[in-house]
Protein backbone atom coordinates (compact mmCIF):
# COMPACT_ATOMS: atom_id res chain seq x y z
CA UNK A 1 0.00 0.00 0.00
CA UNK A 2 1.25 3.13 -0.69
CA UNK A 3 2.77 5.83 1.75
CA UNK A 4 1.05 8.36 3.19
CA UNK A 5 2.37 11.83 4.25
CA UNK A 6 0.75 14.91 5.80
CA UNK A 7 2.73 18.40 6.29
CA UNK A 8 1.32 21.45 8.25
CA UNK A 9 3.02 23.99 6.09
CA UNK A 10 3.05 27.50 8.50
CA UNK A 11 6.16 29.56 7.41
CA UNK A 12 5.93 31.89 4.83
CA UNK A 13 9.48 33.13 4.30
CA UNK A 14 11.92 32.30 1.32
CA UNK A 15 13.92 29.88 3.27
CA UNK A 16 10.69 27.65 5.36
CA UNK A 17 8.82 27.75 2.38
CA UNK A 18 11.05 25.27 0.25
CA UNK A 19 10.94 22.34 3.13
CA UNK A 20 7.11 21.47 2.35
CA UNK A 21 7.05 21.94 -1.16
CA UNK A 22 10.72 19.74 -1.75
CA UNK A 23 9.18 17.24 0.51
CA UNK A 24 5.96 17.06 -0.55
CA UNK A 25 7.03 16.76 -4.24
CA UNK A 26 9.44 14.37 -3.31
CA UNK A 27 7.17 12.00 -1.52
CA UNK A 28 4.79 12.15 -4.28
CA UNK A 29 7.27 11.31 -6.67
CA UNK A 30 8.56 8.08 -5.13
CA UNK A 31 4.72 7.55 -5.11
CA UNK A 32 3.40 9.02 -1.69
CA UNK A 33 -0.21 10.34 -1.31
CA UNK A 34 0.47 13.73 0.16
CA UNK A 35 -1.85 16.25 1.57
CA UNK A 36 -0.37 20.17 2.76
CA UNK A 37 -2.24 21.82 5.17
CA UNK A 38 -1.63 25.54 4.64
CA UNK A 39 -1.68 27.77 7.89
CA UNK A 40 -0.65 31.22 9.40
CA UNK A 41 2.29 32.62 7.32
CA UNK A 42 2.25 29.23 5.12
CA UNK A 43 -0.99 30.53 3.40
CA UNK A 44 1.84 32.79 1.67
CA UNK A 45 2.69 30.17 -0.33
CA UNK A 46 -0.54 29.28 -1.62
CA UNK A 47 -0.67 33.19 -3.50
CA UNK A 48 -0.87 32.99 -7.56
CA UNK A 49 2.09 35.78 -7.19
CA UNK A 50 4.68 34.44 -4.84
CA UNK A 51 7.95 37.08 -5.40
CA UNK A 52 6.97 38.74 -2.78
CA UNK A 53 8.40 35.98 -0.74
CA UNK A 54 11.33 37.08 1.26
CA UNK A 55 13.73 36.04 3.83
CA UNK A 56 15.35 38.07 6.79
CA UNK A 57 18.85 38.00 7.84
CA UNK A 58 17.87 39.21 11.16
CA UNK A 59 17.39 37.00 14.14
CA UNK A 60 18.93 34.11 12.63
CA UNK A 61 22.84 34.17 13.46
CA UNK A 62 22.66 30.55 11.88
CA UNK A 63 22.26 31.88 8.37
CA UNK A 64 25.62 31.67 6.13
CA UNK A 65 26.77 35.00 5.47
CA UNK A 66 29.60 35.77 2.23
CA UNK A 67 30.85 38.74 5.32
CA UNK A 68 30.11 38.60 8.87
CA UNK A 69 27.67 41.50 9.22
CA UNK A 70 26.40 43.06 12.53
CA UNK A 71 22.82 43.22 13.87
CA UNK A 72 22.93 47.04 13.35
CA UNK A 73 23.46 46.57 9.80
CA UNK A 74 21.20 43.82 8.80
CA UNK A 75 18.55 46.39 10.31
CA UNK A 76 19.41 48.92 7.73
CA UNK A 77 16.94 49.68 5.09
CA UNK A 78 16.62 47.48 2.29
CA UNK A 79 18.86 44.57 4.16
CA UNK A 80 15.77 42.19 3.50
CA UNK A 81 15.50 42.91 0.06
CA UNK A 82 18.93 42.78 -0.72
CA UNK A 83 19.46 38.99 1.71
CA UNK A 84 16.14 37.87 -0.52
CA UNK A 85 18.13 38.42 -3.60
CA UNK A 86 21.16 36.63 -2.50
CA UNK A 87 19.42 33.94 -1.86
CA UNK A 88 17.18 33.64 -4.97
CA UNK A 89 20.28 34.30 -6.70
CA UNK A 90 22.19 31.25 -4.90
CA UNK A 91 19.16 28.95 -5.53
CA UNK A 92 19.39 30.12 -9.57
CA UNK A 93 22.92 29.64 -9.75
CA UNK A 94 23.54 26.40 -7.87
CA UNK A 95 20.43 25.18 -10.77
CA UNK A 96 17.77 24.31 -7.15
CA UNK A 97 14.49 24.58 -8.28
CA UNK A 98 12.46 27.99 -7.64
CA UNK A 99 9.20 27.93 -5.20
CA UNK A 100 7.22 28.33 -8.66
CA UNK A 101 8.72 25.35 -10.08
CA UNK A 102 8.41 23.13 -6.43
CA UNK A 103 4.62 23.98 -6.35
CA UNK A 104 4.03 23.29 -9.96
CA UNK A 105 5.68 19.61 -9.22
CA UNK A 106 3.36 19.09 -6.47
CA UNK A 107 0.48 20.21 -8.63
CA UNK A 108 1.50 17.63 -11.83
CA UNK A 109 2.27 14.81 -8.72
CA UNK A 110 -1.12 14.94 -7.35
CA UNK A 111 -0.33 16.63 -3.73
CA UNK A 112 -3.28 17.82 -2.26
CA UNK A 113 -2.88 21.56 -1.16
CA UNK A 114 -5.59 22.79 1.79
CA UNK A 115 -6.11 26.37 3.02
CA UNK A 116 -6.96 26.60 6.70
CA UNK A 117 -10.34 28.69 6.39
CA UNK A 118 -9.69 29.94 9.95
CA UNK A 119 -6.30 31.76 8.87
CA UNK A 120 -7.67 32.91 5.55
CA UNK A 121 -10.37 34.68 7.19
CA UNK A 122 -8.00 35.83 10.08
CA UNK A 123 -5.31 37.42 8.03
CA UNK A 124 -8.45 38.96 5.52
CA UNK A 125 -6.88 36.77 2.32
CA UNK A 126 -9.28 36.29 -0.06
CA UNK A 127 -9.72 33.46 -2.43
CA UNK A 128 -9.07 35.40 -5.50
CA UNK A 129 -5.19 35.74 -4.78
CA UNK A 130 -5.14 32.14 -4.27
CA UNK A 131 -3.94 29.38 -7.38
CA UNK A 132 -6.98 27.61 -8.25
CA UNK A 133 -7.73 24.09 -7.46
CA UNK A 134 -7.36 23.97 -3.65
CA UNK A 135 -9.62 22.95 -1.35
CA UNK A 136 -10.60 24.72 1.78
CA UNK A 137 -10.98 23.37 5.32
CA UNK A 138 -9.98 23.01 9.11
CA UNK A 139 -7.83 21.21 11.27
CA UNK A 140 -10.75 18.27 12.20
CA UNK A 141 -10.83 17.79 8.27
CA UNK A 142 -6.71 17.50 8.36
CA UNK A 143 -6.54 15.66 11.40
CA UNK A 144 -8.68 12.93 10.32
CA UNK A 145 -6.25 12.46 7.29
CA UNK A 146 -3.17 13.24 9.00
CA UNK A 147 -4.10 10.01 11.71
CA UNK A 148 -3.39 7.60 9.04
CA UNK A 149 -0.45 8.65 7.79
CA UNK A 150 3.43 7.13 7.43
CA UNK A 151 4.95 10.75 8.16
CA UNK A 152 3.06 13.79 9.89
CA UNK A 153 5.22 17.16 9.91
CA UNK A 154 4.87 20.43 11.38
CA UNK A 155 7.01 22.99 9.31
CA UNK B 1 -9.49 2.56 19.23
CA UNK B 2 -8.59 5.59 20.05
CA UNK B 3 -5.83 7.57 18.08
CA UNK B 4 -3.03 9.18 19.71
CA UNK B 5 -1.38 12.16 19.28
CA UNK B 6 1.49 13.70 20.90
CA UNK B 7 2.86 17.58 20.53
CA UNK B 8 6.27 18.64 21.65
CA UNK B 9 5.37 22.62 22.16
CA UNK B 10 8.44 24.73 22.17
CA UNK B 11 7.48 28.06 20.92
CA UNK B 12 5.96 31.04 23.52
CA UNK B 13 4.95 33.65 20.62
CA UNK B 14 1.58 34.51 20.36
CA UNK B 15 1.06 33.59 16.65
CA UNK B 16 2.85 29.62 17.18
CA UNK B 17 1.57 29.16 20.97
CA UNK B 18 -1.78 28.99 19.15
CA UNK B 19 -0.92 26.06 16.72
CA UNK B 20 -0.28 23.08 19.32
CA UNK B 21 -3.50 24.31 21.60
CA UNK B 22 -5.61 24.34 18.47
CA UNK B 23 -4.64 20.52 17.56
CA UNK B 24 -4.29 19.23 20.53
CA UNK B 25 -8.14 20.31 21.60
CA UNK B 26 -9.13 19.55 18.06
CA UNK B 27 -7.82 16.30 18.09
CA UNK B 28 -9.09 16.01 21.48
CA UNK B 29 -12.82 17.08 20.73
CA UNK B 30 -12.29 13.86 17.98
CA UNK B 31 -11.77 11.44 21.01
CA UNK B 32 -7.94 11.19 20.37
CA UNK B 33 -5.73 10.82 23.52
CA UNK B 34 -3.40 13.92 23.47
CA UNK B 35 -0.60 14.26 25.21
CA UNK B 36 1.45 17.66 24.61
CA UNK B 37 5.37 18.34 26.37
CA UNK B 38 5.72 21.61 26.84
CA UNK B 39 9.58 22.66 26.74
CA UNK B 40 11.88 25.31 25.89
CA UNK B 41 9.48 29.05 25.08
CA UNK B 42 6.74 26.32 24.95
CA UNK B 43 6.86 26.81 28.92
CA UNK B 44 5.13 29.93 28.85
CA UNK B 45 1.95 28.32 27.65
CA UNK B 46 1.69 26.97 31.07
CA UNK B 47 1.89 30.54 32.81
CA UNK B 48 -1.40 31.22 35.05
CA UNK B 49 -1.07 34.32 33.27
CA UNK B 50 -0.62 34.09 29.49
CA UNK B 51 -1.47 38.51 29.30
CA UNK B 52 2.85 38.19 28.26
CA UNK B 53 2.47 36.34 25.28
CA UNK B 54 3.36 38.86 22.95
CA UNK B 55 4.26 38.53 18.80
CA UNK B 56 7.28 40.61 17.01
CA UNK B 57 6.82 41.73 13.68
CA UNK B 58 10.52 41.33 13.32
CA UNK B 59 12.14 39.16 11.12
CA UNK B 60 8.81 37.16 9.71
CA UNK B 61 8.75 38.95 6.42
CA UNK B 62 5.55 36.61 5.65
CA UNK B 63 3.74 38.23 8.23
CA UNK B 64 0.71 40.32 6.35
CA UNK B 65 0.42 43.81 7.91
CA UNK B 66 -2.34 46.32 6.77
CA UNK B 67 0.65 48.63 5.35
CA UNK B 68 3.96 47.69 4.49
CA UNK B 69 6.64 48.39 6.70
CA UNK B 70 10.49 48.86 7.09
CA UNK B 71 12.86 47.19 9.47
CA UNK B 72 13.96 50.15 10.80
CA UNK B 73 10.12 50.98 11.81
CA UNK B 74 9.46 47.57 13.18
CA UNK B 75 11.94 48.02 15.60
CA UNK B 76 10.82 50.79 17.19
CA UNK B 77 9.78 50.70 20.89
CA UNK B 78 6.25 50.17 21.15
CA UNK B 79 5.92 48.08 17.97
CA UNK B 80 5.96 44.78 19.47
CA UNK B 81 3.37 45.84 21.96
CA UNK B 82 1.53 47.45 18.96
CA UNK B 83 1.75 44.56 16.63
CA UNK B 84 0.52 42.36 19.69
CA UNK B 85 -2.31 44.49 20.09
CA UNK B 86 -3.49 44.49 17.03
CA UNK B 87 -3.05 40.63 16.29
CA UNK B 88 -5.32 39.91 19.89
CA UNK B 89 -7.95 42.74 18.64
CA UNK B 90 -8.20 40.64 15.16
CA UNK B 91 -8.54 37.27 17.21
CA UNK B 92 -11.12 38.62 18.81
CA UNK B 93 -12.95 40.26 16.27
CA UNK B 94 -12.67 37.22 13.87
CA UNK B 95 -14.70 35.21 16.65
CA UNK B 96 -11.28 32.89 17.21
CA UNK B 97 -10.75 31.78 20.49
CA UNK B 98 -8.53 33.30 22.62
CA UNK B 99 -5.37 31.51 24.09
CA UNK B 100 -6.59 30.72 27.62
CA UNK B 101 -9.79 29.63 25.84
CA UNK B 102 -8.18 27.30 23.70
CA UNK B 103 -5.92 26.02 26.93
CA UNK B 104 -9.53 25.65 29.11
CA UNK B 105 -10.81 23.77 26.15
CA UNK B 106 -7.53 21.21 26.47
CA UNK B 107 -8.29 20.74 30.22
CA UNK B 108 -11.70 19.74 29.81
CA UNK B 109 -11.22 17.31 27.22
CA UNK B 110 -8.51 15.78 29.19
CA UNK B 111 -5.87 16.53 27.36
CA UNK B 112 -2.09 16.05 28.66
CA UNK B 113 0.17 18.63 29.80
CA UNK B 114 3.47 17.63 30.75
CA UNK B 115 6.45 20.71 31.35
CA UNK B 116 10.08 19.29 30.63
CA UNK B 117 11.46 19.67 34.23
CA UNK B 118 15.00 20.64 32.48
CA UNK B 119 14.02 23.61 30.91
CA UNK B 120 11.83 24.71 34.21
CA UNK B 121 15.07 24.49 35.82
CA UNK B 122 17.37 26.39 33.02
CA UNK B 123 15.31 28.91 32.40
CA UNK B 124 14.30 29.06 36.48
CA UNK B 125 11.11 28.79 36.21
CA UNK B 126 8.82 28.56 39.86
CA UNK B 127 5.93 25.38 39.40
CA UNK B 128 4.14 28.40 41.14
CA UNK B 129 3.70 29.96 37.80
CA UNK B 130 2.04 27.36 36.03
CA UNK B 131 -1.12 26.49 35.99
CA UNK B 132 -2.57 23.23 38.24
CA UNK B 133 -3.08 19.51 37.10
CA UNK B 134 0.39 19.86 34.85
CA UNK B 135 3.28 16.65 34.92
CA UNK B 136 6.51 17.41 35.29
CA UNK B 137 8.76 15.06 33.32
CA UNK B 138 11.71 14.90 31.14
CA UNK B 139 12.42 13.66 27.42
CA UNK B 140 12.62 10.03 28.06
CA UNK B 141 9.13 9.95 29.29
CA UNK B 142 7.60 11.35 26.97
CA UNK B 143 9.11 9.85 23.94
CA UNK B 144 7.78 6.16 25.48
CA UNK B 145 4.44 7.96 24.71
CA UNK B 146 5.62 9.41 21.69
CA UNK B 147 6.58 6.29 20.19
CA UNK B 148 3.26 4.89 20.04
CA UNK B 149 1.19 7.82 18.74
CA UNK B 150 -0.47 7.97 15.39
CA UNK B 151 0.62 11.22 14.75
CA UNK B 152 3.46 13.25 16.71
CA UNK B 153 4.45 16.89 16.12
CA UNK B 154 7.25 19.35 17.00
CA UNK B 155 6.11 22.43 17.15
CA UNK C 1 11.35 -4.76 17.48
CA UNK C 2 13.21 -1.39 18.27
CA UNK C 3 11.11 2.02 17.92
CA UNK C 4 12.63 4.13 15.15
CA UNK C 5 12.90 8.01 14.87
CA UNK C 6 13.58 10.21 11.92
CA UNK C 7 14.33 13.84 12.28
CA UNK C 8 14.80 16.72 9.82
CA UNK C 9 16.97 19.65 11.37
CA UNK C 10 16.91 22.56 10.09
CA UNK C 11 17.50 25.25 12.70
CA UNK C 12 21.34 26.34 13.72
CA UNK C 13 20.43 28.67 16.46
CA UNK C 14 21.80 27.87 19.75
CA UNK C 15 18.24 27.55 21.36
CA UNK C 16 16.97 24.87 18.96
CA UNK C 17 20.49 23.38 18.22
CA UNK C 18 19.15 21.38 22.02
CA UNK C 19 16.08 19.32 20.69
CA UNK C 20 17.44 17.27 17.91
CA UNK C 21 20.24 16.19 19.38
CA UNK C 22 18.12 15.48 23.02
CA UNK C 23 15.82 13.64 21.36
CA UNK C 24 18.22 11.61 19.29
CA UNK C 25 20.25 10.78 22.23
CA UNK C 26 17.64 10.18 24.36
CA UNK C 27 15.70 7.96 22.17
CA UNK C 28 19.21 6.20 21.10
CA UNK C 29 19.51 5.50 24.91
CA UNK C 30 16.07 3.78 24.96
CA UNK C 31 17.39 1.35 22.32
CA UNK C 32 15.54 3.09 19.58
CA UNK C 33 17.16 3.13 15.76
CA UNK C 34 17.54 7.00 15.08
CA UNK C 35 18.55 8.86 11.91
CA UNK C 36 19.25 12.41 11.54
CA UNK C 37 18.48 14.75 8.24
CA UNK C 38 20.55 18.27 8.86
CA UNK C 39 19.15 20.41 6.23
CA UNK C 40 19.19 24.25 5.54
CA UNK C 41 20.32 26.41 8.92
CA UNK C 42 20.92 22.69 10.61
CA UNK C 43 23.98 21.66 9.15
CA UNK C 44 25.71 24.59 11.36
CA UNK C 45 25.28 21.46 13.95
CA UNK C 46 27.45 19.33 11.87
CA UNK C 47 30.44 21.76 11.81
CA UNK C 48 33.84 20.35 13.42
CA UNK C 49 33.71 23.79 15.73
CA UNK C 50 30.93 24.34 17.51
CA UNK C 51 31.46 27.50 19.23
CA UNK C 52 30.18 29.58 16.44
CA UNK C 53 26.91 29.14 17.53
CA UNK C 54 24.61 31.91 19.12
CA UNK C 55 21.23 32.53 20.42
CA UNK C 56 19.38 35.82 19.30
CA UNK C 57 17.35 37.94 21.70
CA UNK C 58 15.46 39.88 18.71
CA UNK C 59 12.10 38.69 17.57
CA UNK C 60 11.17 36.12 20.27
CA UNK C 61 9.13 37.69 22.83
CA UNK C 62 9.42 34.54 24.72
CA UNK C 63 12.50 34.30 25.72
CA UNK C 64 12.90 34.76 29.16
CA UNK C 65 14.93 37.46 30.50
CA UNK C 66 16.97 38.55 33.72
CA UNK C 67 15.18 42.13 32.61
CA UNK C 68 13.14 43.53 30.62
CA UNK C 69 14.52 44.61 27.04
CA UNK C 70 13.49 46.86 24.40
CA UNK C 71 13.76 45.67 21.10
CA UNK C 72 15.96 48.78 20.42
CA UNK C 73 18.36 47.45 22.86
CA UNK C 74 18.22 44.27 22.05
CA UNK C 75 19.94 45.20 18.40
CA UNK C 76 21.84 46.79 20.12
CA UNK C 77 26.01 45.83 18.87
CA UNK C 78 27.05 42.90 21.36
CA UNK C 79 23.75 42.08 22.29
CA UNK C 80 23.89 38.72 20.50
CA UNK C 81 27.17 37.40 21.96
CA UNK C 82 25.61 38.42 25.29
CA UNK C 83 22.83 36.66 24.94
CA UNK C 84 24.74 33.33 23.84
CA UNK C 85 27.08 34.00 26.42
CA UNK C 86 24.52 34.28 29.62
CA UNK C 87 21.97 31.17 27.57
CA UNK C 88 26.03 28.99 27.38
CA UNK C 89 26.94 29.97 31.36
CA UNK C 90 23.14 29.28 32.56
CA UNK C 91 23.06 25.74 30.87
CA UNK C 92 26.51 25.24 32.24
CA UNK C 93 25.73 26.21 35.73
CA UNK C 94 22.73 24.43 35.45
CA UNK C 95 24.60 21.13 34.31
CA UNK C 96 22.96 20.54 31.09
CA UNK C 97 25.01 19.05 28.62
CA UNK C 98 26.72 20.81 26.10
CA UNK C 99 25.63 20.93 22.25
CA UNK C 100 29.43 18.54 21.66
CA UNK C 101 28.55 16.61 24.58
CA UNK C 102 24.80 16.01 23.13
CA UNK C 103 26.56 15.34 19.53
CA UNK C 104 28.88 13.03 21.19
CA UNK C 105 26.02 10.88 22.82
CA UNK C 106 24.45 11.00 19.64
CA UNK C 107 27.29 9.59 18.02
CA UNK C 108 27.90 7.16 20.77
CA UNK C 109 25.08 6.10 20.73
CA UNK C 110 24.85 4.92 16.68
CA UNK C 111 22.45 7.82 15.59
CA UNK C 112 22.94 8.04 12.00
CA UNK C 113 23.86 11.53 10.72
CA UNK C 114 22.79 12.57 7.78
CA UNK C 115 23.58 15.85 5.67
CA UNK C 116 21.12 16.93 2.59
CA UNK C 117 23.46 17.62 0.09
CA UNK C 118 21.58 19.81 -1.74
CA UNK C 119 22.13 22.74 1.00
CA UNK C 120 25.72 21.68 1.22
CA UNK C 121 26.09 22.89 -2.16
CA UNK C 122 23.55 25.68 -1.70
CA UNK C 123 25.63 27.09 0.79
CA UNK C 124 28.92 26.77 -0.51
CA UNK C 125 29.97 24.61 2.44
CA UNK C 126 33.07 22.19 2.39
CA UNK C 127 32.63 18.49 3.35
CA UNK C 128 36.60 19.53 4.98
CA UNK C 129 34.34 21.42 7.60
CA UNK C 130 32.03 19.06 8.65
CA UNK C 131 32.57 15.92 11.29
CA UNK C 132 33.66 12.35 10.04
CA UNK C 133 31.49 9.61 9.77
CA UNK C 134 28.24 11.64 8.22
CA UNK C 135 26.44 10.16 5.38
CA UNK C 136 25.47 12.67 2.33
CA UNK C 137 22.08 11.96 0.74
CA UNK C 138 19.04 13.78 -0.43
CA UNK C 139 15.62 13.92 0.49
CA UNK C 140 14.52 10.77 -1.30
CA UNK C 141 16.52 8.58 0.77
CA UNK C 142 15.51 10.23 3.88
CA UNK C 143 12.37 9.66 3.72
CA UNK C 144 12.64 6.13 2.95
CA UNK C 145 13.77 5.71 5.87
CA UNK C 146 11.11 8.34 7.78
CA UNK C 147 8.32 6.60 6.10
CA UNK C 148 9.29 3.51 8.19
CA UNK C 149 9.44 5.36 11.83
CA UNK C 150 7.22 5.26 14.83
CA UNK C 151 8.12 8.79 15.13
CA UNK C 152 9.34 11.53 12.42
CA UNK C 153 9.71 15.13 13.53
CA UNK C 154 11.04 18.30 11.30
CA UNK C 155 12.62 20.90 13.98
Amino acid sequence: MAKKMAIIATKGALDMAYPPLILASTAASLGWEVKVFFTFYGLQLLRKDLSDIAISPLANPAMPMPVPMPVMVSMLPGMEAMATSMMKSKIKKKGVASLEELRSACIETEVGFIACQMTVDLFEFSRDQFIDGIEYGGAATFLKFAGDTDVCLFI
